[in-house]
């Protein structure tokens, strides 16, 4: 509930709208607190309503207590129902956050032209880019657990391996000791393969000096964490330490120009100038870092054409990379939380590309 | 390439479309045959075209030899350079899978009534749910993996495990073997918690007695698997045993009612008969079962909502449930492909509600 008031404040009272409905499903689980919901409907005037199939029926009654939960049978047209539910209301303004062509055309028919509908995704992203007290805590913890399976990674890797022996070793480690989950695909991505950021994880042998991109992520209670570290089974050429400090220093300018009220672009340019000085531009790739909640990419993004400015509650990735077609990617990344005076590292540790250190 | 050439067939022969836009992230892995594109575009006449940002850009150019690869830069607008590439191509009447409202109204902006739009995402599920003879591979991989999850699951439950460490044996057990990660979130769910279907998995401990649904899934080169097996924590209760022989029989009915040529409809009437006969027809809270492939949820259903008549190459679930609110849940699943003649179970096995079986 703590978290529907102040959407209906700034909908409501500031943007005049009368009706707010959520369909997107990690908003639906910021406001309910629980997943399993098919849709929320919140009234200015009337009661917070939570559709949900039979299926997820009676979790959704015991976890939503203050909901009005409304059971949709599955041979019920979900967007209709709505659509008699707003006119019931009487809501002339809906919001919403988000709705595919067809749920929008769905919807609208089902309206009859009784209420206006407008998307105000951004609404919701405002708040959601804000994580209170609670929702740190579970960053927190998430962060704690990624580190774990990083510190598993570090002892693991060496040549023989197989990638996707070693993400085995490191979802073990983080489940253990209480991940609810890996926040995304796992990568680990060794050799030439090192060089596309999304590399995946394979079968393939990791090979003496090969470089390996290690980026994981824990889950505790929804929320996600996000951390990469670069390493060489062997000992690692010249070239590869140099790249590896280049990389390192770009994160540690990224993480030091982090604070709030620095307009997010700024900080993408500080961490991009290393690499760019270092004559690496056109290696990175891919922008500095996004936000990370109840979702791996979330709002505000660290890059240049963010025009978020950065407030304490925000949770970002730092994560500065060089990638070399046929030579291999080097990444350093970590989850951090603006403060209102300075930051918080959720995740932190292993800045080497030696193993056994 | 194999996948591309029977789309076109269907949309541009059949249905008199000259160009296909996919956007949906699963259409784009099965027609491209690896993750990571923006979105993928047809034309009747010229080259199939993959659009991808920069961060993938050179895995796809790899990748993804049978397309144009198109760089989108950050500041571009995606569906606005789509829709300058329909008009290029020369588009009149473009198809396609799936679009926000957002990027519907950008495309019909960007197009300016130089090309109609039509959604069609039902004729790329028709190619999607006939699965051909190396998805069926990938599929029945899928299933071992799954198969060895479940096998370290009657392993280690037993009173005093948390459900959290039950999830984390069986996840390295399937990763351990090759699994390229879970399908879906693992499902642990014991006691009370197990009379919901979608309990997940929290720290709970296992008691004496207890109900505990165990509903896994591995992933192989992105095909997914899914499997339930229920089982008590110790000695079950003469009601618990009667309600797994309910729900065993049901599953049974199930699979040997599947067949090609049968309306999926039939199947669940066929399993769901059997639940309702002994008096429990409130507590099937949800349908016989689903199809599932590169997602864990797909057609054909089998409900009594379904239309699909099915045919060799669908793969799908079978999984009867009952539910008791305060009491514990039971269900059985497993993952069947259809065959011209007869079926192959892709699950099989631990068909018992006792430990150490």
């Amino acid at each position: 509930m703590e978290k529907i008031i102040p959407l209906k404040k700034k909908a409501f009272e500031e943007k005049g709208f009368d009706g707010f409905l959520i369909t997107n499903e990690a908003n639906m689980l910021y406001f309910a607190g629980f997943p399993g919901a098919a849709c929320l409907l919140f009234p200015r005037d009337g009661e917070n309503m939570l559709y949900v199939y039979g299926v997820n029926y009676e979790q959704a009654k015991a976890e939503g207590k203050s909901f009005c939960v409304e059971l949709v049978k599955r041979d019920e047209n979900l967007m209709a129902k709505i659509a008699d539910q707003v006119k019931a209301f009487g809501i002339k303004n809906l919001a919403f956050d988000a709705l595919t062509f067809e749920n929008y055309r769905g919807l609208a028919k089902g309206l009859r032209g009784k209420a206006k509908l407008k998307q105000q995704g951004k609404l919701v992203w405002e708040l959601r880019k804000v994580k209170d007290s609670k929702e740190l805590e579970l960053m927190r913890r998430a962060g704690e657990l990624t580190c774990e399976g990083m510190k598993t990674a570090y002892e693991v890797i060496k040549p023989g391996i197989r990638e996707y022996e070693v993400a085995a070793e490191i979802e073990y480690a983080m489940r253990r000791k209480g991940s609810w989950g890996t926040a995304f695909d796992t990568i680990v991505a060794s050799g030439v393969r090192s060089a596309y950021p999304h590399g995946g994880c394979t079968d393939r042998e990791i090979r003496e000096g090969d470089l390996v991109v290690v980026d994981i992520g824990a889950s505790y209670r929804h929320y996600r964490s996000d951390m990469t570290r670069t390493l060489v089974a062997g000992k690692p050429t010249e070239k590869q330490k140099k790249l590896y400090e280049i990389v390192k220093t770009a994160q540690n300018k990224g993480v030091q120009s982090l604070k709030a009220k620095t307009k997010a672009r700024e900080v993408d340019t500080a961490a991009r100038k290393i690499i760019e000085e270092a004559g690496y531009s056109a290696n990175f790739v891919h922008s500095l870092g996004h936000g990370i909640g109840l979702e791996v990419h979330e709002p505000p993004a660290l890059s240049q054409q963010s025009k978020d400015r950065l407030t304490a509650g925000n949770v970002v990735t730092i994560e500065p990379g060089i990638y070399i077609v046929g030579f291999g990617g080097i990444r350093i990344e970590d989850t951090v939380a603006v403060k209102e005076q300075g930051i918080e590292k959720f995740t932190d540790g292993f800045y080497t590309i030696e193993i056994g250190k």
